[in-house]
């Protein structure tokens, strides 16, 4: 998933944004986790670099999935942190057959 | 990164897109390769599933990424497939600080 934040260049804003995102390492279903900003590479036509944080969340399936999604760290970080975002896209991804 | 193809309801099209994906893994700086598709979950509201395929690629650093471009593998990948493709979408991502 990715973030746009409504005041990118706020340096409290994105912690907070990475503050609320670290818990959700603690979701029992949660197998790995990546959190990540842009990265300083060349700017290609292709290349979204408008975003202010990206977080990769890994789970066995889609039950993991949708227990994650009701889980209460989930909605306690949506409730502290959706103020600070505009926007939200997710991709939910499984392996290729 | 995510694609989108011309024709997404080819199966034939995201086949060859899938094995042109697969050949980036024998890229000496590729650490780690991820081919997917769609999940089957919940279609929420921030939920983007309209992709044919993803692709993530891990490399140690902005060096290991830049020797990915210039690869003949990789251009060998957009020679072969970019006829496949409306639009591709590139998220570079780094850790958070």
């Amino acid at each position: 998933m990715f973030f746009w934040l409504k005041n990118p260049k706020s340096k409290e804003d994105l912690q907070r944004l990475l503050t609320g995102l670290r818990t959700l390492g603690g979701i029992e279903t949660v197998r790995a986790i990546h959190i990540g900003v842009p990265a300083e590479t060349e700017q290609r036509g292709v290349v979204d670099a408008s975003y202010s944080a990206s977080e990769i969340l890994c789970f066995d399936d889609v039950a993991g999935q949708n227990a994650y999604q009701v889980h209460p760290i989930h909605k306690k970080f949506v409730a502290d942190c959706e103020h600070l975002w505009e926007k939200v896209v997710v991709y939910d991804v499984k392996p290729a057959p």
